[in-house]
């Protein structure tokens, strides 16, 4: 369980050492086009480069990359697909800032574009998922020992959690340091539930994957060292925004390690802000259309609310770290109660 | 362990409800008589009620005897130490913020009085701890299953341990929302601890405080809880300082803690930030005592060093929460390596 350790430094210090530069180079790529563009709204925020992202995820790779726990061999098990489900996600992400950001085109990907390639990336690893001998189509419901088989219904269902959270993540990233924050204390969740699960298969040696599980907790420890790293730069006032990239990619990097661990119910606690910012938006339109005009926020995703309910920027972002680390807490409970 | 639950929830509900009364309170007490005798410097903080603490105490009261999970005979065994230590600290700390705040004598309590406050509940609590069959001399070394018994010693090592801890608290309680979210964070951390201790005592059966254990969660989630709903309060820009009655308490509360689980090593880790406050101070004293004159940081405590290089509060209790989450993962992970 060392290399835990290992991969939150090594994605802390990756994002500390690579921030400083990656930031400067953000700026240049921005300024050559930009500058023309400005808007009259969000002002003062211009100029701040997006794809901070990038950061954590050269964090996220080396760490989990090198601290690795198992051979070589066995790398397909868990590493990869973690890996590939966060930086195909990212993948999206990234596309749409670029075409923002450096072609300057305000529309970036289309609609479309995006969700198809949301698509593809769930749906691969939905199936992957169901046939993994390791995962399989059964999930686990927290606070007991019971498991629930979802059947040929895991894949249409694991497919749409794919894209809700990633899109949930992509939603709440609105505010300095806010889904950074809430992303550190979640995968900080993500890696203590590991570590209990690796001591308790060392104890009864019940079948348990546990190389598989320390190989998850080696992620969930080198992302919450890249949201760390990241948050330096990224804290009010921030120097750069996590941008799509970012975001996406820590969107797909916790559902992933949610339906790996077989725990994706567990996301309603531990994801509860993102989730929460989704669902926010989802009310707000369909009151509308319903109401022909009223709105239950004063905007959404409800942290705009709370904004314009005259909260500042840190104050949210306080608040919605204090929920996400007591839910956090009643979701590793429920993995202890569920043992 | 549902208790957990139930002590967190309880204690943060009654931090937000009694807040708001609170303060009001706490402001008519102080108005009638401090706006004479305001200085020239923190005058944009002057005003704000100082003894906001309690409400956490509140919460931690009520959380923790009402979530108690064993029988009242059994009160003895580790409730009624955890709160008699805190709830004693938090007296020495009153007792000052009285004086100061409410009687208007700037010097409060002689620098001598509070140390005799303090050494009766740190020695009290050492041979409590020394004579009681569930804890003893010998202390848990982390990362390792050793045990390090000190013998004799244990009872004037522990009693340094807890003045230097209560007042390292206290230290770095100078920051809006800054020792909240610092605790808010080690409490979760011992919240995980006690979980992870309870559940591998049922696996194994093996002899370990297993109510004692649930009870030190209870009191951890309280006071997690607690932190939360305080921080409503607290975050920059603070309506209320928790003052010494607080940051008394909550160091109190959390050396009391590692001392019955044994891992009062941990503490190094979990509790870093507060220490390296105290630390700060040391060093600064003694290299301008030996140096006639000069300084390692530009002020200490080292959080108004990092203020007068031009971070903003927010940066720095962003700063703190991340280097307190990573290393109580490490903390957590050192527990799990000892099992």
């Amino acid at each position: 369980m060392y290399r835990m350790i290992g991969a939150a430094l090594i994605a802390l210090a990756a994002a500390l050492l690579i921030g400083p530069r990656l930031i400067r180079y953000l700026k240049k790529l921005h300024f050559g086009q930009t500058i023309y563009e400005l808007g009259p709204s969000h002002q003062q925020k211009q100029g701040t480069p997006v794809m901070g992202g990038l950061m954590m995820a050269a964090g996220i790779l080396l760490g989990s990359l090198i601290c690795h726990p198992g051979k070589w061999d066995g790398i397909w098990d868990f590493v990869f697909p973690l890996l590939l489900v966060s930086f195909l996600s990212m993948a999206v992400g990234f596309a749409d800032d670029y075409i923002k950001a450096v072609k300057k085109r305000h529309d970036g990907l289309s609609p479309w574009q995006k969700i198809a390639g949301q698509v593809i990336v769930s749906l691969g690893f939905s199936l992957y998922c169901y046939y993994s001998p390791r995962v399989g189509s059964a999930i686990r419901i927290p606070f007991t020992g019971a498991e629930w088989d979802l059947g040929i219904f895991y894949i249409p269902l694991m497919t749409l959690l794919v894209i809700f959270i990633v899109n949930s993540s992509n939603l709440q990233d609105g505010l300095d340091g806010l889904l950074g924050t809430v992303t550190a204390i979640s995968s900080s969740a993500w890696a203590v539930i590991c570590m209990i699960l690796v001591v308790v298969s060392e104890l009864t040696g019940r079948e348990n994957p546990a190389s598989g599980t320390a190989t998850i907790g080696v992620f969930a420890m080198s992302m919450a060292g890249g949201c760390i790293g990241f948050l330096r730069f990224n804290r009010y006032p921030a120097k750069t925004f996590m941008g799509d990239t970012g975001s996406m990619l820590l969107g797909g990097g916790t559902v992933a390690m949610a339906m790996l661990l077989r725990m994706p119910l567990l996301l309603l606690l531990i994801f509860f802000t993102p989730i929460m910012s989704s669902v926010s938006v989802i009310l707000q339109r369909y009151y509308y259309k319903l109401t022909h005009g009223k709105r239950i926020f004063l905007m959404s995703p409800i942290h705009h609310h709370f904004e314009k309910k005259g909260y500042t920027e840190t104050q949210i972002v306080s608040m919605y770290a204090g929920i996400t680390l007591l839910l956090s807490l009643i979701a590793v409970l429920g993995v202890c109660q569920s043992i």
